[in-house]
């Protein structure tokens, strides 16, 4: 079931010992702990313990909270089966780690977030389509059912019924990476597909990243039972355990009073963004490109009509160097890309910043396919671009 | 020279794109950013910026403040080839990704540290001594020369510049550890070995979790020029970028006036920690081992007499039963371990904690070496442990 790699993994004392290092009358020779009196007088309001080693599962606080909120999604994960992560990429790094082979057939949907794809392919991940017959033998399916990234799709009750079912009959792993899942502008399911995978092996994770704020770095996982122990090895050996202080920050966060309050309250915001974007997307890309409203999530997919198709990432410096930014689609296609499409997130751009960037990224595309078009066809008059025939795959 | 599985690692756009949305002007449509004005109103004293996402290599100023302490030792380290770790055991991790394939000859200090031997095992690595003839076809030459890990031993001039001759001479690649550097309590040579290294290929790497605080899980790296940039992807992959708030409290440490006072305040804190350590040692141990008094660093390495000489691993679950916890030397060995070793750390315990911990654990080394004893040799009569003969590998 797991990689090769894994025979070489062996619990560490240092686990154990981290584990018992706070425990009241406990003398430590063990780790290379400062002295807590050595520790900075950093703030009045930080217990010097935060700022001393800890566990590699994280506080406990922390992890009691995380499992309160899964329980209520359906999702048999205890406060014991709940890790803290250095932000939920680096929950993408343990679990390809733990299974990933060269040649290890690893499912995810096509197209899927990038940086997932990045590091699978690293640990040699063969790829086939989530929802073809291929996936059957998949060791690990990767999916990102609550407005997945690229796309902002949000799965349909009977799919997500549908895709526990696939992984449970196959054997197969589900990997569920749910950062977006408390950004929701309409009703859908969101009920994880995790909930639904009684009796099979499962991963499922969360971020702070969209909620709180990314800087910190702070993501959590759970697991079924079989796979959380080599879990918690492979995060004690890429960083001991994650920043307590974060851990505190977030902990206080999302246990207080107006944390509800607060998630309405950024779902509105985020609403009003994409309503706004929406608009503006229409004026300028209309006739450029097409596109579905994201009910979730901080993404618009784009596909170029054939007619502007480029290879988005060939316009990517460009777009820079004219202060817009945007992700090129072609990156989130595991094996070839589909050309001509993007991801253009709405959240961090207010109105006018929205305004200047799809102006300008829409003007880079019209310019670049007119003389993509002027090179491939040299001397054919110009006319309007929205009735030019296609030149699929002009650069 | 790279491991295999390097060949996969493509560079991101994530990258180009997370070191240009700070830059004024800049519409990012790319990442996933939250809007900053729905960021944690945290603290009034924290930019939100330093709430959002930020670029994988690190905060320009903090590795700014790094690279004019490297240059300071002697280390061709420029602020573009300083990396932010969150804590150096994740550079251990990037650098063994980087390198080791299964059956790589890796070199190490025999013994060393337990959670690097973890990491490198877990990639394949074989391990050869690094001072042994074998060593000339290591990929890889893992060193903590300064006040070692577990042994406490700092390296001479002549075998610094030993080591990297012979790094220079096979095309070994130089990997130093450097976390005790500042908690110096004897003159030696610290001159990092990565000083002596022009023209060669190594990545340094240091800490600021002795000097400032572990639970903020901070450190660095610096490397060659050929070693950087997939140092850089690598580290993308595993968790974008390190806490920016952590790094913005290090930093804020770090370049205030009164650092340096505080890094002596350390020394001659854990100077009078290591004195008092020594004088219990030898009141409750000198009978039972032997040892060297380190000139830095924060650890004791025992070594049992053969009379009491048991697997020290078999004693750690007891021991911790009676409150105190110490590390198995046998852990740290990377192929056959030398039986009856232990590494005490002696910062963190106070005189009386210290007191109490070693007297519990020399009983504890007592009692099993008796029951041993008794069980091999049934009705022997008893006499003075000191003076009893060698029973070597006793459990």
């Amino acid at each position: 079931m797991f990689s090769n790699r894994i025979d070489g993994l062996r619990p560490s004392p240092i686990r154990a010992i981290l584990s018992v290092i706070d425990r009241p009358g406990m003398v430590s020779f063990a780790g290379g702990l400062p002295a807590t009196q050595m520790l900075p007088r950093w703030s009045g309001t930080i217990a010097p313990q935060t700022l001393q080693y800890g566990p590699s599962e994280g506080e406990p606080s922390l992890r009691a909270a995380v499992s309160d909120q899964l329980r209520r999604l359906g999702i048999d994960a205890p406060p014991e089966r709940v890790m803290i992560l250095s932000g939920s990429q680096q929950g993408i790094d343990l679990v390809a780690k733990l299974f990933i082979d060269p040649g290890t057939p690893t499912a995810v949907q096509f197209p899927t977030y990038l940086a997932a794809l990045q590091v699978f392919r690293f640990y040699g991940a063969r790829f086939v389509g989530v929802h073809t017959a291929d996936a059957g033998e998949a060791r690990l399916a990767y999916v990102v059912p609550t407005f997945a990234n690229p796309t902002g799709a949000c799965a349909t009750s009977a799919e997500r019924d549908a895709l526990a079912r696939r992984c449970l009959d196959a054997g197969t792993v589900l990997f569920e990476d749910d950062p977006y899942r408390d950004l929701a502008y309409e009703p859908c399911d969101r009920q994880p597909v995790a909930a639904r995978m009684g009796g099979g092996s499962w991963i499922y994770q969360g971020s702070f990243s969209k909620t709180f704020a990314p800087g910190l770095r702070l993501g959590f996982l759970a697991a079924s039972a079989d796979l959380f122990p080599p879990l918690v090895l492979l995060k004690q050996s890429v960083d001991l355990h994650s920043s307590r202080l974060s851990q505190l920050i977030v902990h206080d966060a999302i246990t207080a009073d107006g944390w509800n309050a607060r998630l309405e309250e950024l779902a509105a915001f985020y609403r009003a963004r994409r309503d706004t974007f929406e608009e503006t997307l229409s004026r300028h890309f209309s006739d450029l490109a097409r596109w579905r409203t994201p009910s979730g999530g901080l993404f618009y997919w784009l596909q170029l009509h054939d007619t502007y198709s480029v290879d988005t990432r060939t316009v990517l410096d460009e777009a820079i160097a004219r202060d817009v930014a945007f992700m090129p689609g072609e990156e989130f296609y595991p094996n070839e890309p589909r050309l001509g499409t993007m991801r253009l997130n709405f959240s961090h751009a207010d109105a006018a910043q929205a305004d200047q960037g799809l102006r300008a990224l829409a003007e880079l595309i019209r310019s670049r396919t007119r003389s993509g078009r002027s090179r491939s066809r040299a001397r054919t008059s110009s006319c309007t671009p929205a009735r030019m025939p296609a030149s699929p795959g002009s650069s």
